[in-house]
């Protein structure tokens, strides 16, 4: 078991990988604890969750949103949960996503953590404390930072996982690989077999690499107002792709990943064999997928990204496996480069 | 023109008492800045607002709810508001309310400040930074704190107010007298005609007394873990009150501090004179009203009281005029003291 804090500002996260899921409980306070999770999740693992109320929101993305917010507060105040009350979240990142941003304005804040139960989720979204909800078609538009107590990232959770959601994950563990860890870029290169076979040994090591590195990022630039910025490496076109699509997250920034590595080998920030190297790994694991977004509907996509300031983007290119940073780019450009760039094939 | 400074971990706050209000666009960025205000302010003050896109809500309780910060988030995102966005509330406390907790999620937080139009919202909801909508019956249920980078109270505004809306502000100067500030219940006493024909000067003054006195009360203790408490003195009651009677807030308040002080006595912190003393003073502005709230509909909004921490509450008394502390009291307790002290005249 690996155990990874996160420093902020006012908080601080520990991040438990490798520790056993069922242990959860003994973290929690004695009483005033709810846990919120989906109907998949508890049905796999819910005969074992500590013993408190749980409230289940339909498993995938459209629970992300002010509706279910509403909800579940209201579910709250039912059970009388107070300020002192606790919100356990079990799941992968929508219901983090949803419990963490309910944690943070239900009673102006409650405390809460997080049993990660996805790949996805545990080198990703349950780390690093953003949280939201959807407003339409826009993603994570309503949210806030906030670190939770604990999060228990057990890789053993990730047997269950279908093989859709499992590689979803995988790409946001490459990303972070590409972004920060030339080391763990090789590890994943190296170990093809046991990736596929989801050897637990193995993906603790890869989860807590990923974690270390996010942890360091997020702990000097909680806000994203700068450093931080490189975790969205190929979330730009990602974001509109997996709208444009209804893709699986991590399918979506894989393709993403492929646009913005060759944009940087086209601005001459990487050499023709990182290129490759890179997105010979997307296509071992089968995560590139065909996308050919309208101009009209990525502009909508693109000017409603949070990482738009004024006809700007900060766009995020990587120089070489291991090294990435963000630069601002006009929005234009970024569109002639998805114009020349689309796989409609 | 006095400037109160509230500083909290990570956000200083000014708040400007007699600064013009017509001088808050000086304050502001050059673009990306959304005022949101009310129907009834735009109404009076909507020509001199700045050069901004205004969103209007619709005036009163009603519009704290998380519906409308939803369409108020797919206005800005339709205004392509990004992180770099600014958002100026003018407006009283709903306002406010409603702005700063937009601002406190949209986009996971943008900037935003306040030009606060009421008595009511200048010497107590628009500053300290707390913020929230309301659901259902339970008021303030979903919110954040968020110190707004700048408050302008311009007593000028207040000219404006109908009564019932200047009174209930009054109440609150009052609660503010009684628990922090000997000294300003004396000048609110002693100055009864220019209170009641609001003189500019005289409410510059006891507005910013009441200001310095939260502020210093915020600044060592923003997130109400202790000493923030005396704030919600002849709230508790005050709340109930409100919600069973759709009463304006201070005129509950002020149901809810006669209560208090009676408590208070009955228990032997304060002696009778001061107990007369400031129930005199509330009746003397005619701010008590007559209420008789079923045991059943009490204990709905006794145990949804954000001050609950498990079968106990913070009650606060006061220990004589311009001193209050909060003391657990069992819920049952406050449940008694109620039955034996409604006003069902």
């Amino acid at each position: 078991m690996k155990k990874i804090e996160i420093d902020t500002a006012g908080a601080r996260s520990k991040i438990l990988v490798g520790e056993s899921w069922e242990k959860a409980g003994t973290f929690l306070p004695g009483t005033g604890v709810i846990i919120i999770s989906d109907d998949n999740v508890f049905r796999l693992y819910g005969d074992k969750f500590p013993p408190f109320p749980v409230f289940c929101i339909k498993p995938g993305e459209s629970s992300k949103k002010l509706e279910v917010i509403e909800l579940l507060a209201e579910r709250l105040l039912g059970a009388a949960i107070d300020r002192s009350g606790f919100i356990l979240a079990i799941g992968g990142g929508v219901v983090c996503d949803v419990a963490g941003f309910l944690a943070s304005v239900y009673m102006r804040g409650v405390r809460c953590a997080y049993v990660s139960t996805t790949l996805l989720s545990q080198v990703d979204a349950s780390t690093g404390g953003k949280n939201g909800v959807n407003l339409g078609n826009a993603k994570n538009i309503i949210g806030t930072f906030l670190q939770p107590e604990f999060v228990v990232c057990d890789p053993s959770m990730l047997m269950t996982l279908p093989d859709e959601e499992y590689f979803s994950g995988l790409a946001e563990l490459i990303k972070t690989a590409v972004i920060g860890d030339e080391k763990l870029f090789r590890l994943i290169e190296d170990h093809y077999g046991e990736v596929l076979s989801r050897d637990r040994e193995l993906l603790e090591l890869l989860i807590s690499m990923a974690i270390e590195y996010k942890a360091s990022v997020v702990s000097e630039d909680e806000r994203e107002t700068g450093l931080r910025r490189v975790l969205n490496f190929g979330h730009t076109f990602g974001h509109a792709i997996e709208m444009y699509k209804s893709a699986k997250h991590g399918f979506a920034v894989a393709s993403g990943m492929e646009l913005a590595v060759s944009y940087s080998f086209n601005r001459g920030y990487i050499d023709a064999s990182e290129k490759e190297r890179i997105i010979a790994l997307l296509k071992r694991f089968d995560l590139l997928r065909f996308h050919d977004i309208p101009d009209d509907q990525l502009y909508q996509y693109i000017v409603h990204d949070k990482k738009k300031t004024g006809s700007e983007i900060y766009f995020v290119f990587t120089s070489g496996i291991g090294r990435a940073f963000a630069e601002k780019v006009p929005v234009s450009e970024i569109f002639d480069f998805y114009r020349q760039n689309r796989k409609d094939r």
